[in-house]
C-alpha cells in the first residue's frame, strides 16, 4: 500500500473516531432516558430515577442547597413523591452532545402538578440536566431547575 | 520509516487531536472567563456580559421565563443592574470540559446582595453555566440559577 493511501485511512479513521457514534443518535439516546425518566415518574420508582444520576451527580433544586450524590438525590426524589397530588412531566427542547460523545446539555421545560387548599396547581418551569458518560451511559451529572413565575400569592382576607 | 513505527506516531497524533488543546487548559480559560465575568458585574459593564453569552444563550433565571438571544439576556442584565445595592459574586466549583473541548458544564455558587426595607439581605444560590465554543471562545449556551434558600418572610404584625 502506498504511503499516502495509508496515511488517508488512518487519518479518516482517526476523525471519525473523535465523532463516534454520531451526536443525532446520542442526542436521541438522551431523549429516550427522559421518555423513560417520565415513565418512572408515573410509576413512582425512585431507585430506577435515583439510577439515572452518576454517584456525584446533584440536584440542584430551588430553595434547598446542593443535593450531591445517590442519598440526597433519593431524599429530594422521595420528597416530590410525597407531595399532594404530585404530577411531573419532562420535555427537552435542545439537546447538544460533544463531538467528543462524553457530555452533552439537555435543557427544557417542565410542569409539576400539586393539590393545593384551593385544588390543583401546576408549577410551569425550565431546567437544564448536563449528561456525561460513565462508561456506556449516559448518566446525570447536574440537574438544575426553576419556576417561570413565582407561586401566586394566597388570596388577601377581606377586610374586617 | 518502518510503517510501525509510522502508525504508532499517526494514531498519537490522532488521539491528541480528540483531545486539543487540553481539558485542562480548557477549564482554567473558562475560570478566567468567570473572574472576568465578575468584574464585569462590579464595573457594571452590561456589553461586555451579553458579549459572554452565544448568540443564541439562554438566561433562565427564577420566576421569568426563558430568556434567549442578545436583547432578553440585556433585558434581564440590565433588570439585575437596577436592584437597590445589586452586588453578585459567581465562583466555579466544577468546570467540566468534553474531551472533543467543544462543550462544558461549569457549576458553582453565587451570592446576591440587595438592599430591602430592612438593609442588606444576601442571597446564596447555585447555577450551571454551560459553555460551548463558537469559533474559538467560550460562548454561554444557557445559564441557569435559584436560590439554596425561600426568601425570608417579612416579620408579622404584632396582633392586634
Amino acid at each position: 500500500m502506498r504511503p499516502f493511501l495509508m496515511l488517508s485511512m488512518l487519518l479518516s479513521l482517526a476523525v471519525a473516531g473523535c465523532n463516534r457514534p454520531g451526536a443525532t443518535d446520542e442526542a436521541q439516546a438522551i431523549r429516550d432516558i427522559e421518555t423513560r425518566w417520565n415513565q418512572m415518574i408515573v410509576e413512582r420508582d425512585l431507585k430506577g430515577i435515583v439510577g439515572l444520576y452518576a454517584d456525584d451527580g446533584v440536584v440542584m433544586a430551588p430553595n434547598m442547597p446542593p443535593m450531591q450524590g445517590p442519598g440526597p438525590v433519593t431524599q429530594v426524589w422521595g420528597g416530590l413523591f410525597q407531595l399532594p397530588g404530585f404530577k411531573l412531566t419532562i420535555t427537552p427542547v435542545e439537546v447538544t452532545v460533544a463531538r467528543s460523545g462524553d457530555l452533552a446539555m439537555d435543557r427544557g421545560v417542565y410542569a409539576l402538578t400539586t393539590t393545593g387548599p384551593a385544588g390543583e396547581v401546576v408549577e410551569n418551569g425550565k431546567y437544564v440536566v448536563v449528561w456525561k458518560k460513565v462508561g456506556e451511559e449516559w448518566k446525570v451529572a447536574a440537574d438544575i431547575f426553576n419556576a417561570n413565575a413565582a407561586p401566586a400569592a394566597p388570596a388577601p382576607e377581606p377586610a374586617a
